[in-house]
């Protein structure tokens, strides 16, 4: 999507260096971060400059990538993959890419050739997570009406994939319709991917929007000033059960009370086909200091933190949560629109 | 309750001078603020220097004593009375003291004792509110075992009210009488009343607490890691629904969905008997800063606002939601645990 008029994507790989859009600075400063090495790429995937379901499947497969292209020894190829994979624990993306590059790696029988066909297939993932987030966009914005009011929470928008985005792709493409679509954005506490995020992308397509604070959702739901709910997913399994940003499964509950449909968008490599339910998806616990602390533009125009709770204060930090499929009106995917009972549909035939 | 080992109101009248524990400053600093006459009382008040359904009413009362010794001119009376009722829309208990000072204002013959009879109305609502939450506290204390994980929303604890508070005056208790209650604490955006202030008074009595973003309550209630909810209230209409801070509704949702008891707890104070249902409930927007900026103590130690959202973002901030009746278990007042239909038997004579 464009940034300031030019086009960029959330994640790329140039000359060995895995380029990033340092989102923890935005929508204060716009700067891209570099990893030199596969080290870098899961540091910056564990401290989240890079955040977002698709954004860090892209990001994993890069950062394979750089290991393959490092040193091709199977011992280093497969140390690089545990450090990879113990960035984040519950986006299923992440598993996919480096999975993917992975037997890439091992299928490859010349191997003087290992780096490039690693490269090569690291890209392929990006462009196809692109790609269905495109296809995602144009199917789920049949589901927007002309000055329909969407909630989302979190940020499912372009930068957390490769490009489109999978929440907010409809948004977008519904835009570029001509409709008019409005959106309340959840802030989304403890980490603001909301307020930061969501706003600036909405804020870059034109498009109207207004930050709330997430107590306020059931607020405007209950007073019928919400036609439809849409979130993204960082994994969803078999039954249709959907693990996303903690806070989801409020807003799916009360969409569930007052009537509203409930949809979450994802591509299909979001699908962990091995999990047969959502308790069996493992939630990450963050820093109790995201919750302790905000961070934001101070006035003198520094990124820094405030302190908002008493010394010595304990938190408890889940970053995700799960919505049981009994409460998801659909799940819109490149393959199309499902209800979560129909996920059985699109199972792929290795499974 | 106990600062520091000595013992404090919320809210009190010394000299003429309405004194104020000012609560934006907490829990970083303790600090008293000084009302010189009512039009800095009702400055505090809608500032919110001062803030909490019963510690606002009694500033209310203690700030028509202020009119009254001001002058006691019928019209210099009545424009204070506006003026103080107009500081904040939803909380009933503001206009129930203001009402009731007046009235002592009206009737009292001798003129020349109005100011000290208005004062003495003041001081007795300030005890009558104090002495209900000592009530309150006591009865709710049954509801609570030994080890139970209460959660609650906002700050409805003694700051909120003159002494002892309404949602956590039963923690308090319990905990004095050798329990040992665990307290979910919501951090309550925008305004994070609940890290900033419930917290603190958590500290203060050494019960146990952890702090969570507002979006991580359905995830414990879900987990069965919440035993019940306890919160306060601004305003109950007759029918037994329930104003009170905004994302209280969104709990009280959730508490019902997962079978788990919702408590509201108020002073009978907060009954307003000429409001037949809530949806008559005036809902007070505050301003949109409150959204898009975070305030907290910076790593110089000062009290600063750091910006969450992109420059020019638009966000909406209603203060209060209202929960409907029949997600309510019991509303625990000074008169007893009522059901929210069973309101009716406490019904004034007057009404």
């Amino acid at each position: 999507m464009l940034v300031n008029g030019k086009h960029y994507r959330t994640v790329w790989m140039e000359k060995g260096i895995v380029k990033l859009i340092n989102q923890p600075l935005l929508p204060h400063k716009f700067e891209i971060y570099e990893c030199r090495n596969h080290t870098d790429t899961a540091k910056a995937i564990s401290t989240m400059v890079v955040r977002g379901a698709g954004a860090i499947g892209s990001a994993g497969g890069f950062g394979m990538a750089q290991a393959v292209l490092e040193s091709a020894s199977d011992k280093y190829v497969e140390k690089a993959r545990e450090r990879l994979k113990n960035t984040r624990p519950t986006a299923q993306n992440l598993f996919y890419s480096i999975d993917r590059v992975y037997s890439a790696f091992l299928n490859e029988a010349n191997k003087s050739n290992v780096g490039i066909r690693a490269f090569e297939e690291a890209n392929t993932i990006a462009d196809e997570d692109a790609a269905a987030c495109r296809k995602i966009a144009e199917i789920g914005s049949s589901l927007i009406e002309h000055k329909a009011r969407i909630l989302t929470h979190c940020n499912a928008g372009w930068l957390a994939f490769t490009d489109w985005g999978s929440a907010l792709s409809p948004v977008f493409y519904a835009k570029r319709e001509g409709k008019d679509p409005f959106v309340w954005v959840d802030e989304t506490r403890p980490r603001l991917q909301g307020a930061r995020l969501t706003a600036w992308e909405l804020k870059e397509e034109n498009i109207r929007y207004a930050i709330i604070a997430d107590n306020a959702a059931g607020y405007f739901i209950s007073r019928g000033e919400v036609d439809l709910i849409i979130v993204g997913s960082d994994r969803i399994a078999r039954n249709g059960d959907v693990a996303n940003k903690i806070g989801t499964y409020e807003k799916a509950v009360l969409a569930y009370e007052n009537g509203i449909p409930f949809y979450v968008s994802a591509p299909t490599a979001t699908i962990d086909w091995t999990c047969n339910e959502g308790r069996d998806i493992p939630i990450e616990e963050r820093s109790e200091e995201e919750v302790l602390y905000v961070r934001g533009r101070d006035n003198s125009g520094k990124i820094s933190a405030v302190q908002i709770a008493p010394n010595g204060s304990t938190a408890c930090n889940p970053a995700f949560d799960v919505t049981p499929a009994k409460y998801i009106t659909g799940i819109i995917t490149e393959r199309g629109l499902l209800k979560p009972e129909e996920l059985g549909r699109i199972l792929p035939d290795k499974i």
